[in-house]
């Protein structure tokens, strides 16, 4: 089965569809640009929102649902926003459909049944609730509102790949008010925190936690902060944003609230999200070319027990025991009984599906009172008795966890480097790739002609950047601190 | 606060959206017949989903996630489905806006954008499923295929009320694949089976199971079963739905599996679905004019605390030891320690938004040890001794519980009635609602002609509908076995 993907060295963008394929996370649809996410795709979405849900819940937020559809006239209102996002809307002109008079079997759009206004499917949520939080939000006691959304979105995006880049795609976006400034960039800092010890701790996916230049922004946004994830391509991808609205909703949708001075002030906003992107990083940071790796904390099934070379009753008794000893300790496992494929085939298909521990039980093994464990991320065997076996498992998990992490974290500081004149920049981005720490002069114009000429962008501007004096690697003009270009996903 | 809701008897309707709006669950959006989920309707929501969830993965069932959008040509491939979808769709048309040359503020259609083929915003997903399922199915091996997606569809209906009817709502639909035809209508009995006990263990809404008549059925099934609700108001609500929907979609999409026997076979199918519609069934179960009343199960705030008349050292701490009791039974409370409002008008409002139970705690009931609990259902106070109290109101919670469903259900039995004439027929249905119990021929013209004379449908013949020869209440043809008629929403 391995023998069937693409190698990362051959051609990686083709070694990641192929993982997305023969791990059997998504497929291609009949839509153009939209995915199928298959059941083991879905399972790790579950996981993460799981999770993040809890997070978000667990600083101080709660979910709501809001209209898939934004009325034009509202998509409009806050001019940024709407043209940074009116050139990829799908638009609902119609509402009915009737039989074609030419061939009854088929059917046309019934032209009677055009609507008045056009309906926009919401690419982002920020129209349409910031519509409805003027309703919301009166006084300073209504403030902080503090909600999320897990929703589908829709970006007409005209190149496409899976979870990467879908027209439609699966996200959670909060949206919260608050009554003054202060209050709300900490809101979208403390987001920046959550989604960056999500990452870190669940994911093992290091993040560089900055703040975007201006042309990098959310569109509406004043400040948008971002975590910035390394692939083993050296591209960066851009994992999860938190953006402060500053008043730019609140005085489009003419929010206000009358504070506790009884002063009648806009509202301050934030929103910030993450969607099904981050499996496609996950694939990205931890895959090799035997298949997927899940860091376990987010893999669907754990552990997967395989008898050699059959299921019999000895094996089985072992399996069922072992099997209860973990579901106690809260393990996710398989035992995989089918007699229509050998163990090898099976170690081969659990390997690209990326379970992250395999026990196989043999009959020769059991007469030593041992069977074997077998960890995906470095792929060691050891064999382990029977007795400790759930322990042992419970640990290795845990191990399996952290080497991620570590080998991820090991390899995305090997890739920042530091360079000071554009020779070296160049250099560096085509022959190692990663991050490039750079001096820049701040302006818009260097940021676009570095753009042009390498396809390299400003990622961030990293939260932990030190005052440094030095001059911009492009145009040689004075600048502050150093960024970290990259080329991204 | 309370004063400010209608009675049920002077406007049942009124009655409805009074609480839907007073008891923060949903509002009207700017979008025609889409609502918002405000956050107390969305937890209610969310842990209808978690049971729920938890039931069809209990029953072998994993969630993927479909595209949202359904090709004009997809979407009429099953002629009936398509015909019964068809004049109720949201279609995307164009997937660009571009500035008004007219005017620099706003948007228009980008004419240049058009899409070659128009895009359906689904209604339900058995066309794009089945389109997928095509390439998953091959062998018998990959049947049976059990797959549920959680989702938002859009249904552009014409009259729509909050949570009952919305042009947009969320919903599970099921969509499952078999190789044999029994083994397709023994699912979808066990999904009807798996939504009749939510609706009555969780829900604590009684429920009749039973199966639709053919003019009632789901647009491209062979049979639907159906469970179906009495509402205060002596309206059925259709709760629920399990399709088996014969081998209609293989045949559509040409999904054909090869039989152990080496035969090419097509496959057979079931869908089922539950969506936000339960939520308005909750609602008219069991509130009154005072307000929501939820069952515990489902409550998303289970108990609540008032100090009274203030917060103050002794009773926080009382308070918090309760919490702290309660929490470790998994019981979801909250402390309301709002100063700013006067302990009559949080009751009120408690009371308003359906919260299971309240505990009081007063200074000079300390002195005697004790604290008032008080149940929402029946609105009965006791003097609780502050020792017993935690293990007292886990004991309320399942009292509160069972006796909304008994309550329920003792509504409900009292109105099921059986006529045998068309003039009593009519009677009962004006005079006391409910469900009717009457011979029918069998005839879709006979269903009609009872339909445009009295708005009464068949909800369904019901699963334990004992055989019983008599004469049809309205054409006097022979007829085997009484059916149940009622007004429905």
């Amino acid at each position: 089965m391995s023998k069937e993907i693409t190698s990362r060295s051959e051609d990686y963008s083709k070694w990641y569809n192929d993982i997305v394929k023969k791990a059997e996370l998504a497929d291609h649809s009949a839509v153009r640009g939209c995915m199928v996410i298959k059941p083991t795709g879905f399972a790790i979405w579950e996981n993460m929102q799981k999770q993040l849900d809890k997070m978000f819940k667990d600083t101080g937020h709660v979910n709501a649902y809001f209209p898939l559809f934004v009325p034009k006239s509202l998509f409009e209102a806050e001019e940024k926003n709407a043209e940074g996002f009116a050139k990829e809307c799908a638009v609902v002109t119609h509402y009915r459909l009737k039989t074609n008079p030419d061939d009854k079997s088929k059917l046309i759009v019934d032209p009677a049944a055009k609507l008045e206004e056009e309906l926009i499917v919401r690419p982002t949520s920020e129209a349409i609730i910031w519509n409805t939080y003027r309703d919301w939000i009166n006084s300073y006691r209504d403030l902080p509102l503090l909600i999320n959304q897990w929703a589908n979105v829709v970006r007409w995006e005209m190149r496409t790949r899976m979870f990467l880049r879908t027209a439609e795609f699966l996200w959670q976006e909060g949206h919260t008010a608050h009554a003054t400034k202060d209050e709300a960039i900490e809101e979208a800092k403390r987001m920046q925190d959550v989604y960056a010890k999500f990452a870190e701790e669940y994911m093992a996916m290091p993040v560089i936690r900055g703040v975007k230049s201006e042309s990098e922004r959310f569109a509406g946004a004043d400040d948008t902060y971002t975590i910035e994830a390394l692939m083993q391509d050296g591209k960066a991808l851009q994992a999860g944003t938190s953006h402060f609205l500053g008043q730019n909703f609140a005085k489009a949708f003419e929010v206000k609230f009358t504070d506790s001075d009884q002063k009648e002030k806009y509202v301050w906003a934030t929103s910030w999200g993450v969607s099904t992107r981050l499996i496609g990083g996950l694939i990205m940071t931890h895959s090799d070319d035997q298949g997927l790796v899940i860091p376990p904390k987010l893999a669907p099934t754990q552990v997967v027990i395989v008898p050699i070379p059959k299921p019999g009753e000895e094996i089985d008794e072992v399996a069922n025991k072992i099997i209860a000893g973990l579901k106690e300790k809260g393990i996710s496992v398989k035992y995989d009984q089918d007699p229509k494929k050998r163990p090898g085939f099976k170690f081969a298909e659990h390997e690209m599906k990326g379970i992250p521990v395999r026990i196989g039980i043999g009959k020769r093994d059991l007469e030593k009172g041992v069977v074997e464990v077998a960890r995906r991320d470095t792929k060691e065997k050891e064999s382990i008795a029977v007795d400790g076996v759930v322990n042992h498992v419970e640990q290795l998990l845990e191990d399996i966890q952290n080497n991620l992490f570590q080998r991820a974290l090991d390899y995305r500081n090997a890739h920042i480097t530091s360079v000071d004149t554009f020779d070296e920049f160049k250099k560096v981005l085509e022959e190692k790739g990663g991050f490039i720490s750079a001096h820049w002069d701040g302006t818009e114009e260097t940021e676009d002609k570095i753009k042009k000429e390498t396809k390299a962008t400003i990622r961030c501007i990293p939260n932990d950047a030190k005052a440094e004096d030095g001059k911009c690697v492009f145009s040689g003009k004075p600048s502050k601190r150093r960024v970290l270009f990259a080329k991204a996903y």
